[in-house]
């Protein structure tokens, strides 16, 4: 065991240093790697597949709802990116731009999409003519540039991968429910197969997206008590039409402006799968989006019986429709224990000479590393089970996590001693002007991070300055 | 049926002008549209959801052979494009060049990969150690830009989908096996699921990929006698070990350079898939890749008894895990006829009133119009049979299209009446020297496709210099 001891202790612990921790987990598990391209990450393999399994079950989820996939060049030429005001003055500043192609230097230059609302404007102009052509209800899977200065593998990075869906309506009200069905996917999707709970609610104008009308968003918290914005959908109204034009025949025969949506998912979630529920033994993978959900080790695979009970147990867990591997390396058993932890396999059977002989195997879960020795003939109807089991735990304790971080504030020195001594979400009623909110941010470092759906009154006047409140705000800091 | 005549006149003939067809088919079919952004096409729904069904078969078999997928960085320094020598100089004329990130100059410019060699070599020798990180099977699913001058819908654009696989073996014979392989693979999948039969060979040194010991490459033959380069698959041997210093230890404790192969399929093949099989009324897909292979019509849809039988034909068709959908547009059926044989669904069931009161409807097959009665419950029977006889129909005349359209050509006088008469691949031997492909293609512009792995003596001379020939070759003008 001399081995697996050695590779667990190379990882940082996250009470000591949960930063370095995240960045041990990333490389140890190998779902990251490095070139000499500055910013930018790798995503190897490990990282890499469980992007798929997203991403094929978020697909499935939106093209349920009518949702169709289109590809959308990645360049945008500077003058289109300038159409919309608000939308370039929020990611001008961020961008990459091309500015030679082949030996020629171009006449414009473009930059690399850090989104494409002014792509998918440019192709709805051309192609929406009549109420028959709406909705549109378009998506891409693709990766976007945004030219950060300091980069975290998943959470931020100079290139990220991400889906963004991008619709046009006859009406405000369709738009506006495309933007909320979207959402309430989002938050779906999140609880439903990452185990991980949000909260829902509205950004507030000064954290909405550049050009929107509306900003709908989730969040959801890290084990160190810091939110991470995951997921949002925002709702243009027409602005983005009228400033590209985006018009369509009405049944009445009068020209109308369609209403837009946009709404975006990416691989920042893989960072928020690791902080909510990884530990010190590395990454913990909600057994829905685990690449590998079963990991059989043999114990002496020489031993007679042993082999042909690995691939027995093999067999019978497929059958099952669990995605099941067996380790055959030559790696001793307790490396191969060790690296499946780090792995975040959610289930690992062990099968020695013993066991064979007994007509058993020792079945180990991830989550809580509870051992369980179960019948050889079992073992598949016991793993479907637990696959079940380890999925509902994980969103239990994260529930219970987030539930038990979340405090409430009634007057501006509460929310300070919680902002300095409690990691969390901080709920507190707001004015609703911008001026609080940037005040806060400055001397807390705290962020408003939604106007949740779910309202409660705590107090009559603003956390900040006394005035009247209009709403309760989640607070926090945030990723 | 007049509005049905109107649309499909709206095609050029192929006979007429076949590249002013396929643009038409493009467009009509809602394959592609444009934005501002020149030189880049946006793949619509109905194009992509062609490519989402390659990619979703290709790379399944990629995976069966144990190929990862991973995300490497969309830029490479310049530095890095110019480690190895060939591959520079293929590539470089033809970059899109990133010179600044937000407001700042970069110091060091990128390009946009045109293909991903380098950054591969730059991640291997960082994660490549031992013979136990051997082999590497890695592959990307991504766009990538080569600045091309005139281009064409999926044919030739600056900017196009594709996967590159890239693999690292501890042996050059391990390599060599890998790349037959993917172009076996390559193949296979051609024919299997495009119905487009292929020649398989080896490209010239001519030819070859920039930085390649070997390339093998597949060709089909389209409507109008032109070939198409349809998936490469390159050796590197450890050329790019040496430039890039991918080196691991072997058990012998000796150091040693990997050997490394690189294969590529792109959304080019969606462009084949139309010239292979299209036809004056447009697309004409193979079932296997067709989103949807089954359209049902009603002929008056307020009628009784119409909607209840195409509800249970949909049903019942769905369940013999067809893809199949109603068109339940206020569209006339001429209209609706013309628009299923626009985007080439297979097989088109038309029910009315009339058909229900007699239990049947008429079913009418894309490729070559034949309508057929059938009973209501055996159509889904019926229609699981058709996707087969479809499939393997299209593969059987692509087949006797392409072995129609081979010509031998034992001296160069045959040779040039031959690519001035007849459109197809020309046969011919060489003397495996530049110089004579050199001016055969001045000649005549004609370039060698491939030498292929069948070979026959056809002459002893090369067709053009006289001198003994070595190989024979695979001749034809290309897009």
């Amino acid at each position: 065991m001399a081995k697996n001891k050695k590779k667990v202790e190379a990882i940082t612990s996250m009470e000591e240093d949960f930063a370095q921790w995240y960045t041990d987990v990333c490389t140890k598990a190998e779902l990251v790697g490095y070139t000499s391209v500055k910013g930018c990450m790798v995503i190897k393999p490990a990282g890499f597949a469980i992007w798929e399994n997203m991403k094929n079950e978020l697909d499935r989820r939106f093209k349920a709802t009518g949702v169709e996939n289109v590809y959308l060049p990645m360049f945008i030429p500077e003058s289109l990116l300038q159409k919309e005001k608000d939308h370039v003055e929020g990611f001008a500043p961020e961008v990459a731009w091309v500015t030679h192609g082949g030996l020629e230097e171009l006449q414009e230059r473009m930059c690399v999409r850090p989104t494409s609302e002014t792509l998918f404007c440019d192709l709805y102009a051309k192609d929406i003519q009549s109420h028959r052509d709406l909705p549109k209800l378009y998506n891409q899977w693709c990766s976007v540039v945004r030219w950060e200065k300091t980069t975290r593998p998943f959470l931020r990075s100079r290139e990220f991968l991400w889906q963004e869906g991008h619709t046009a309506h006859a009406t405000a009200e369709e738009a506006e429910e495309r933007t909320i069905l979207m959402h309430n996917i989002y938050a779906d999707f999140c609880e439903e197969e990452l185990a991980i709970p949000v909260i829902k609610g509205r950004k507030t104008d000064k954290e909405k997206f550049a050009g929107a009308e509306a900003t709908y968003t989730i969040e959801s918290l890290m084990h160190d008590g810091k939110a991470l914005q995951s997921g949002t959908s925002h709702n243009f109204g027409d602005g983005f039409a009228r400033a590209f034009g985006v018009q369509y025949t009405d049944k009445d025969n009068t020209l109308k402006y369609v209403h837009q949506t946009s709404w975006g998912f990416t691989t920042r979630m893989i960072g928020a799968v690791i902080m909510v529920h990884g530990d010190n033994s590395g990454l913990v993978l909600p057994p829905r989006i685990a690449p590998t959900q079963v990991m059989l080790i043999p114990i002496r695979d020489d031993a007679e019986g042993v082999m042909d009970a690995v691939n027995a147990l093999e067999a019978g867990i497929k059958e099952k429709g669990i995605r099941v591997r067996k380790d055959l390396t030559d790696k001793s058993p307790g490396w191969k224990f060790s690296e499946q932890e780090m792995r975040g396999i959610p289930l690992r059977i062990e099968i020695g000479p013993k066991d064979v002989a007994a007509g058993q195997a020792v079945l180990v879960r991830r989550d809580t590393a509870e051992k369980m020795i179960v019948p050889l003939d079992q073992i598949p109807e016991k793993a479907a089970e637990l696959m079940e089991t380890i999925q509902n735990d994980m969103l239990a304790r994260a529930k219970a996590h987030l539930e038990s971080h979340i405090f409430d504030a009634r007057t501006y020195e509460e929310f300070k001693d919680i902002a300095d001594n409690k990691p969390g979400f901080i709920r507190a009623m707001w004015c609703g002007c911008r001026e609080c909110e940037e005040k806060i941010k400055e001397e807390t470092t705290v962020t408003s991070r939604c106007i949740p759906n779910e309202q409660e009154k705590l107090a009559d006047t603003c956390i900040y300055c006394g005035k009247p409140a209009v709403k309760m705000v989640y607070w926090g800091k945030a990723y």
